[in-house]
């Protein structure tokens, strides 16, 4: 297996983070600098049309895009610990706050940087309006998010689960996309800093 | 059981059509009236705070939303014909595939619809240029599904799965959100009038 890979930029951090709280050694990776443009050349375009990072390479050739694609792909081969939930209605959970945060919080802080930071304004065609839209919406995932913390120490109970890595990677996203943190969301400034002191959160 | 159903809206059509093709009958269904605003009442809000459609709210009370956990809920407890797959690269391709769907083809076309149909106004908050942003995107969405199809009776290989589910309700979604689907994709064209015979399309 090859991991391509593409260094600090939110999503491959996710998968990464996720072999680590799973204790499964990362596959050799294969760095690609986006700032360099290397996802948008015709190489890269075979293994994913998309041109999106990370993509898990399999050893029969299989290329598995999509971040969380590629953690339930770790799941299935390593169930322990169970990152994705043990029984139907555990899983059935998770997959709701994974997906509530991402289509919510982490979806609005990406469109935000993408929309609004000087140093896209080369990759995207830029949508200031659409990034406002989505500045005015931060408060409000946050508050959904502030809420679920505020009677669990995780985002869905007692254990760390794939939404808290999703959630805490979109609150890190929030600096460089220069979204302040408000002072009153004191659920999520405890959960996240117990999160970002945990080894796995170096990956 | 209750589903907490919203009609012809794409997500609680994609929820009815999982559980035709599973073969499981459909729990006790509560009609939410959107255009009547039902989902933005107090007593809804307490079922899913996020006031969107379908919930499957479960005989101990737990409220499930998120059409993709609903489903993979379904999947769980009944676990023929697999529409989420069945060993760790099956499942990992059909997620991969289920998410490019909806977040690329699915996304814009919604996204055009909340941001450009007059009857949407009143509940979204539209930007214009958002929706042209994604209307210009339509295409791109589905050159990468009917490539996917020229190869693939239904969009994971030979067997209809989630994925199919999510990109065919992406291109029903197409007709009121007034994008034309152009003659040159005759894959999706073949493999649409497919999926629209299936008596689980009525659902």
């Amino acid at each position: 297996m090859k991991l391509y890979d593409g260094g600090r930029a939110p999503n491959p951090r996710r998968v990464r983070i996720f072999f680590a709280e799973k204790g499964v050694p990362l596959p050799e990776l294969v760095p690609i600098d986006i700032g360099a443009r290397e996802h948008k050349t015709e190489a890269f375009t075979r293994i994913n049309p998309l041109q999106r990072l990370p993509v898990l390479v399999l050893d029969d050739g299989t290329a598995l895009a999509e971040t969380v694609a590629i953690c339930r792909y770790v799941e299935t081969l390593h169930p322990e610990p169970p990152l994705f939930g043990r029984d139907a209605k555990e899983q059935a959970q998770i997959e709701m706050w994974n997906r509530r945060v991402e289509l919510g919080l982490f979806a609005s802080v990406a469109a935000v940087f993408r929309h609004s930071h000087p140093s896209m304004a080369e990759l995207e065609g830029q949508v200031p309006e659409w990034a406002e839209a989505n500045r005015e919406l931060i408060d409000d995932h946050l508050w959904l998010l502030d809420m679920q913390l505020a009677s669990n120490a995780f985002v869905c109970g007692e254990r760390l689960t794939i939404a808290d890595i999703t959630a805490g990677i979109a609150i890190d996203f929030m600096k460089p996309s220069r979204i302040p943190l408000p002072e009153q969301f004191g659920n999520i400034r405890r959960w996240h800093g117990e999160l970002s002191s945990r080894p796995s959160w170096k990956a």
